[in-house]
């Protein structure tokens, strides 16, 4: 098809249209109000995004700052992503199960790193009706001290181990800076596994296994690439041992984001909460655990990352609708014939497997519902008007790109298929491509410096200790933030004998990813 | 298999095994330490019940009162019946969404009636790490009141409806009477759904739409009978037009239990918070809304119904093992070639679609095997020794009336299949025979009293006014609690013109099912 000559409509606010008084059935008039972003991605890209995941139906801001609703568009996405690692994790043998919200003090105050690390954020339940509880009660901000005294009841010999539970939830961060819709808000949705073994090279192995799950869940689903790698100690997990996290990147701010963290927490809970089991010799022992958590905030990434100034683009594995089919009627054609054709079109490629909806609505234009589907991210978008009739085909267009293509009625599903294989990898291979062009490999301090303010993802040889990495944070203060250790990656490229740290000017001893995050 | 000999454990704390010194590997003893029931079920009802989910592993006592862990063994069931009920309200068109766990009080108290029903049971966050809220937040009991205000911001016209949202979430009601484990607890899990209509006539069909999946969880899926009918003016939900329910009965304790509810809201809530659109002529109209919710109290309800002095009894369709295999060595028999057919046994069914595992620890006896399975409420058990090996046959054993049945081999898949459909049946039809030899109809206040005291399911001629029923609350009020209305069922029995409310005297309007409840 041809363009409609449809004028794009530009305004923002949702307008209520006027018919005539009468009353009486009149058709009602074409709709031509307002939907299409304001804000440009390079331009202003804070508002970019608040106004993307808004319009875009995504989000819906709360009357409680940093609480934000997740509309069905949301929804969806999360649904796909939990059918996808919760089948995973089952076939690992890791159970479901559901601890309650909230925690005594008593228990949460047990770990005392891991409180530190979470005591200001903790939003406190002290009343019920008009009655004063005894004792305040906590909202989980993660189950760890939730669950381990029960871990402590339930394991006693080497035959309950391993013991592997994960539960679905919502866990709250009372934070106060900067609420972001997905990335930082004060409660989130969440899967967190808490598994306990009964050796360290068990524990170490699924911490692998989890990370490479997450690893998924970004690049396969949500075409994102990201970096698997260990964090440093400053940034490791509260009470934990070591941690490992999967770290994507947004070129348009130079952040990184903390995509999803798997931690091996080593024996420090154990001990704290008293977890020990009779082993295979008959000597008492204590247990090694692990816990791993992917969030919403694995969905405000894929909109930073992929949306564009006409609004969200939606990877097709992940996307609720994958293809739009709108029926392009002209004055002289056969609107039925044309209505159905749309209506065999979502049915044939329903029946295929794929996500599929026609937008038959007669109060907008052709055009109206060209932006609004563009505007929600939908991959592929289906026309069929009289000319595509005459030729036994359909148009489709594709959100990544704009590129248009006729594909013959008969190839519909094969050429269909084809096309979301190529959206996915193509949203992936563009991302990677912007990603990859961000990162800088800085030696020095100076080399430092410069690639910040350029907001790249910085590559420097790192000595690995905590004190420098706290001065990196206290010279890059500012404004927008100050810089830290994101990972050391696993993929580690080669270091030559004598390089040095680009901070201390000591040895390094590994190659480290810096930069500022979300 | 006849019998194996293996006595009974009855033991009950569960007693870690002492093993000699040395060190060295050595085969485990066995273990014949305890579990097994305490308590029964018609003797002492209570202490059964926390017996049973707890022994039964569904729940874990929490040290904060009124919350509880829901185990692997319950999130199997509670999963397997979110699976019919999502995907059957998404051929429905109703769609996911997730809104906060936190309320601000002016939107809570928007709704009268509606606060005033909850008001009492409201957990408040009042802090955040250390600093007190400027307004205290309430978390959700429900969320009529969290959802609203945007239904009124996202319905303008007729298009935008129906509005049909559904989520799944935890909601906290700080009850300070009787804690049970599923049935009254301060957090419990739930799906809550809402719906938005331009006429009275779609929220009507609804709200029975649902009632009927809701039926079909308890009567296909629990096999529990339930009646469904209508909630008194007295009953019914806070700030709503009319309530729905299916209602069960605990024949043990001769009390109803209110299973879940349907609930069309009427316009009261769509006057409060000023929910209206532009109908089809260009008027300004109001909405119809329902809201209903199933929640985890089902589960409490399936294990009161079934289960049995020896533990849980699991119906087939939710049991997440419908089948556990149980190898029965002898001295002299061939031990791997019995384990390997308990192996292929597993293999046959599971990849018939069946959930099944085998248990095949070496520390644990068959008797004790027998025992603990049956205290999970595994429907079937299948025994494989050595003369089973020999005749080419498997022993299967009934959990739900003890019957045994050898089975051949070459068809175990269809015969194994039949007995799940027969233990189901079985399950529903005794249930139902119990429940129904509870129900007793009484026209007096005499027969009334005398029902009540005899733990019956009343039904009873009524004159529907809401005096009346407060007025049986008050005369019967006891430690065991006061009798009120259930139901008035829909399927209603004949009412003869003349009839007289049991309670008041003036002419019945309708029958109703009263008793105590849950």
């Amino acid at each position: 098809m041809a363009d409609t000559g449809d004028k794009k409509p530009n305004a923002n606010a949702k307008v209520k249209v006027k018919h005539g008084g009468g009353g009486g059935k009149k058709k009602e008039v074409k709709k031509e109000t307002g939907l299409g972003l304001t804000k440009k991605k390079d331009e202003n890209f804070g508002d970019w995004y608040s106004e993307v995941v808004v319009f875009g139906e995504m989000i819906e801001y709360y009357d409680i700052s940093g609480c934000y609703i997740l509309r069905p568009w949301t929804m969806a996405i999360w649904e796909t992503m939990q059918a996808f690692f919760d089948a995973e994790i089952k076939k690992m043998k890791i159970k479901n199960c559901y601890f309650p919200l909230f925690v005594s003090p008593a228990v949460l105050e047990k770990e005392k790193d891991h409180i530190e690390g979470f005591a200001p954020e903790v939003a406190w339940v002290t009343k019920s009706g008009k009655s004063e509880l005894e004792v305040p009660i906590a909202i989980r901000p993660t189950s760890e001290t939730v669950m381990y005294p029960y871990y402590s009841k339930w394991i006693r010999g080497h035959r309950d181990l391993p013991l592997k539970l994960n539960q679905w939830c919502n866990v709250v961060r009372w934070e106060f800076s900067n609420p972001t819709p997905f990335i930082r808000s004060r409660e989130f949705l969440w899967q967190e596994g808490h598994t306990a073994f009964a050796t360290k090279e068990e524990a170490d192995k699924e911490v692998l296994d989890i990370l490479e799950l997450y690893r998924r869940i970004y690049e396969e689903y949500l075409a994102i690439p990201v970096v698997k790698g260990k964090k440093s100690e400053n940034e490791k997990f509260a009470g934990g041992l070591y941690t490992t996290s999967v770290e994507a990147f947004v070129p348009n701010t130079g952040r990184g984001v903390q995509g999803a963290t798997s931690h091996c927490l080593g024996q420090n809970f154990a001990k704290m909460f008293d977890i020990t089991f009779e082993n295979e010799k008959g000597e008492k022992a204590m247990i090694w655990q692990n816990s791993w958590a992917y969030s919403t905030r694995t969905i405000g990434v894929m909109v930073m990352v992929h949306g564009d100034d006409k609004g969200l683009v939606l990877p097709p594995k992940v996307a609720s609708i994958q293809a739009i089919v709108i029926p392009v009627p002209f004055k002289d054609a056969d609107t039925q014939a044309i209505f159905d054709a749309c209506l065999k079109t979502v049915e044939e490629l329903s029946e295929a497997g794929f996500r599929v909806e026609a937008d038959l609505r007669d109060n907008y234009s052709p055009g109206w519902k060209y932006s609004h589907w563009e505007l929600k991210g939908v991959p592929l978008r289906i026309e069929i008007g009289p000319k595509d009739m005459e030729k036994k085909q359909v148009r489709c267009v594709r959100r990544d790109n704009s590129a248009k293509v006729d594909i013959p009625v008969v190839d519909l599903v094969k050429e269909v298929k084809d096309m979301f294989d190529k959206i996915q990898q193509n949203l992936y291979d563009v991302a990677k491509q912007k990603r990859d062009a961000s990162i800088q490999v800085a030696k020095t301090w100076d080399e430092f410096s410069v690639a910040l303010s350029e907001k790249k993802l910085i590559l420097a040889p790192w000595c690995d200790e905590q004190a420098v990495e706290e001065d990196v944070k206290a010279r890059t203060k500012g404004e927008i933030g100050a810089a830290k250790s994101l990972c050391s990656p696993f993929d580690q490229p080669e270091l030559p004998e004598g390089t040095l740290c680009f901070a201390s000017g000591k040895p390094a001893k590994k190659w480290t990813y810096w930069g500022r995050s979300y």
